[in-house]
């Protein structure tokens, strides 16, 4: 039995939580607003954020930094991308330069374009001399919609770290007939397909809002990976990468579930709605409107060749319409597929 | 303007034919039956195989192999595989060893185990000396429902040749602004993505059938096409052009679509039927069940690991209830992902 601290309450710190309980860890999770938690642990239900799922007993819940992470053996950071530097924070003068993290967050910070490793490396060690090279961290990451891993439909990931031992001992940790761990590398891959996904994410809703079909949307991944690839390569990831479960796994579950944010958002758009508008009548965010021009800015910075997100952009933020810019994917100059893959 | 003769008249050919035709090209399709052939001409309609599609008048149809190809410069063959040798063989004396063929045909013969590019060859060229060298010979493939071809929706493909002239005159011929193609220099890795696809897409249906979630079907996609390309790999093929438009890209519009013929098997199957009683309940043929033993076969033949082809040909063939194959999959050796997609 391990102690885990899981930094974050929301839909998948807390599946995360369940399933670490069921494979018979010690965990507390750690929520932000003290009332909240206090409910939650009174109902045994995360009434907000993973309704109808009731949390055993066994589960513990606070608010406070220093009982979260007492005893802990791990720490699994499932805090959103825009609160994560605050959050660990908090924690930085409670969490010691030994306990490994591994963190569970999709996305890109907004002001740096960092990844959340980077995030975290940043926020719990910057005042520790040699802090960042010590701390052991990893990320886990994959198709994995929070809802079914907590009603346990099978589900699989992948856990990268470029400390072996570390992605081997999550994946003991994780794993369990209903939920498979494979083990990876390149942690960078792992963490930018998550972010990146949601760009083409977009683009499969455009395609649906404009009632294209099957054809269309299995050419898009397909297509949306090499670019994704492309722009990861020159950040210092692997290619392959993407092609596996945090790449092109993640984005198949985003564009094929019927309720994802920014599959929504794409889909009014290819009906003809303005950006201002669908955002106007939204209450949650969808992340891939801000990583379109993370990813745009990334790809002009390092001279990566990604048209489909160029055309996202284009329809996003400067009235291009949807129906012309598809047009411009099509017409692109004609190109050899086995020259980009390889 | 380039004359072209489509070889098969089903809904493959057809839509291709009348791409062809809307690009300007002298198209004329070739079908078996001359009564069928006749009232198709008659209509305007390929009724049974592409309902509710006019054929322009500029399309010409007839059932005689020397009218088919007079003049012909190009030769589609969109024959199914098990008549395609039959077919064939009529027309190896009419065919000069010049004419370029491109193949647009799915599956594995089952008595041989050869790609339909193999069996033209075999057909067209076993009487003439050197024959089979000198044949040009190319491979359509991809993400390309013929309804939606027809409908002039979206798609984009991919077509493959030893011979870079040839795979570049088959785009220029086939690209419009509705039609996208890439050019490929690996016909064996595209052709064998098309056909192992069908084995995912019973696992696929299999999995809905047991009421599994999107998270469930991402990941075995991913890893379904993790060891189709390790099989490709073993016979010749690229690993890298099984992660491309004719492998996942292919596979995605077979498994996101409700309307495939192997996903249905499949579903059945998960709802606990035998495929006896499924198949016995069918019209046409789900050519994944036999490309599941053909698959199998070959991974035994080049000690190839395929674990989900494995646990499929045990649920179709073995009796092993699918519920059992999901958990062993589930519970195999702790992997590494990194290992595989390098």
């Amino acid at each position: 039995m391990t102690t885990i601290a899981v930094i974050g309450d929301g839909g998948w710190g807390t599946a995360l939580a369940l399933l670490l309980d069921r494979n018979g860890h010690r965990v507390r999770i750690w929520g932000a607003f003290p009332d909240y938690v206090a409910e939650v642990r009174r109902r045994r239900e995360n009434f907000k954020f993973l309704k109808g799922v009731q949390l055993p007993d066994s589960l513990e819940l606070t608010a406070e930094p220093e009982e979260a992470i007492r005893g802990a053996a791990l720490l699994v950071s499932a805090v959103p991308t825009r609160f994560l530097r605050g959050v660990l924070e908090r924690f930085a003068s409670v969490v010691g330069p030994k306990l490994p993290v591994v963190s569970v967050t999709k996305g890109i910070e907004e002001a740096t374009l960092w990844r959340p490793s980077q995030i975290i490396h940043a926020a719990l060690d910057r005042h520790r001399n040699g802090g960042m090279r010590g701390r052991r961290i990893a990320v886990l990451s994959g198709p994995s919609h929070a809802e079914e891993v907590a009603r346990r439909l099978p589900t699989t990931v992948v856990t990268a770290s470029r400390d072996p031992a570390l992605a081997k001992r999550i994946q003991r940790l994780f794993m369990s007939d209903r939920f498979r761990v494979y083990t990876h590398d390149d942690p960078a891959g792992v963490e930018l397909g998550g972010a990146l996904k949601n760009v083409i994410a977009l683009a499969a809703g455009i395609c649906d809002g404009l009632g294209f079909g099957d054809n269309a949307k299995a050419a898009l991944l397909t297509r949306g990976i090499v670019e994704i690839a492309r722009l990861g390569a020159a950040l210092g990831a692997r290619r392959a990468t993407f092609h596996g479960l945090s790449g092109m796994g993640d984005l198949i579950t985003t564009c094929i579930s019927p309720h994802g944010r920014n599959r929504y958002v794409g889909m009014e758009i290819g009906r003809g709605r303005s950006l201002e508008e669908v955002l106007a009548g939204m209450v949650m965010v969808a992340e891939g409107v801000f990583t379109t021009r993370a990813a745009r800015m990334l790809a002009r910075r390092h001279g990566v060749e990604m048209p489909i997100t160029e055309e996202v952009f284009r329809v996003l933020f400067r009235g291009k319409s949807p129906a012309r810019a598809v047009r411009d994917l099509m017409v692109r100059g004609r190109k050899a597929e086995s020259e980009e893959v390889r």
